[in-house]
């Protein structure tokens, strides 16, 4: 809960098309749309969802990724973190990768992000994890400074690599 | 399959040992052993292990990740590729997380580490998914070269940051 009595809970299967709205609202803020070719009906088949009608902590459809809502006490949804467990080899346990946090414009200033990065963070340590790890524009200053005073760390000297489109495809059919 | 008949499979919970070991020998290669917490014991806990009576390729155990280990032609098991399946909320589809690539030193330079990687490209296109992607230390050019040339790309300006240890705790808990 953010000190201002905004509430967190997992985004169920109705939700979905907040979900999608969100990631619109987010792309257009990052002048990205274009590159959205998610759709509800989509998402409503990939990401898991929180079943509403049990009481325990992990009952969830099957799907790749959970999605944590953030209320404001008039009642908006203002804002989501989604994310998916990772995991260490070392540690030999799970940990959080936070791939979206969004907090609309208008509910901004008020914690929302901290109060949805530590739900993540009271996640991985529900599920026996060590790490919660995220990424970051290297040149998004602000952003590198609000995440280092919560104790986050960069993890300097690693690049991230990536494979798609056709690379991907050459590659799972063994023409590279 | 590899060009000499080396075979992959994925891990079932009869491997944890030699996934341990693999481990283990990972972690003295990079002379990081003191780094290594994980115990067969506990990766038995944490890991997806293949269900070896079922047909289906999806009959897995609960667990955050999931390991292939490719098998030499002489029998030996020479290496493995640990993942796990991330989301891209932009595609709306999961992709796969590569975290760790390991073949033992006296099976390389016969195209293992690619095969492993082949097999991680097609479990992508079986799930329906669009990007493998994994990490490397930016000052590894010999690694980097490799897959570039198969035609992954450098996710440049992107730093990834962490939570762990006191930090976590305290941002669980609501002290940061």
């Amino acid at each position: 809960m953010a000190s201002d009595g905004a509430t967190i809970r997992h985004a169920t299967r109705e939700d979905v098309q907040t979900i999608y709205d969100l990631v619109m609202e987010l792309a257009t803020y990052e002048k990205a749309t274009s590159s959205v070719v998610a759709t509800p009906e989509l998402l409503s088949t990939t990401l898991a969802f929180a079943d509403p009608s049990s009481t325990s902590a992990d009952a969830f459809t099957p799907g790749y990724a959970r999605t944590f809502l953030i209320i404001a006490p008039e009642g908006g949804i203002a804002g989501m973190a989604l994310y998916f467990y990772n995991f260490s080899t070392w540690t030999g346990k799970p940990g959080i990768y936070l791939e979206d946090l969004f907090v609309k414009p208008k509910y901004r200033k008020r914690g929302y992000g901290k109060a949805l990065i530590q739900a993540c963070a009271k996640e991985v340590v529900r599920v026996g994890g060590t790490r919660l790890e995220w990424s970051c524009l290297d040149w998004n200053m602000p952003s590198l400074e609000f995440y280092q005073s919560l104790g986050a760390t960069k993890k300097a000297e690693w690049v991230g690599l990536r494979l798609d489109g056709e690379a991907l495809t050459k590659v799972a059919e063994g023409q590279k």
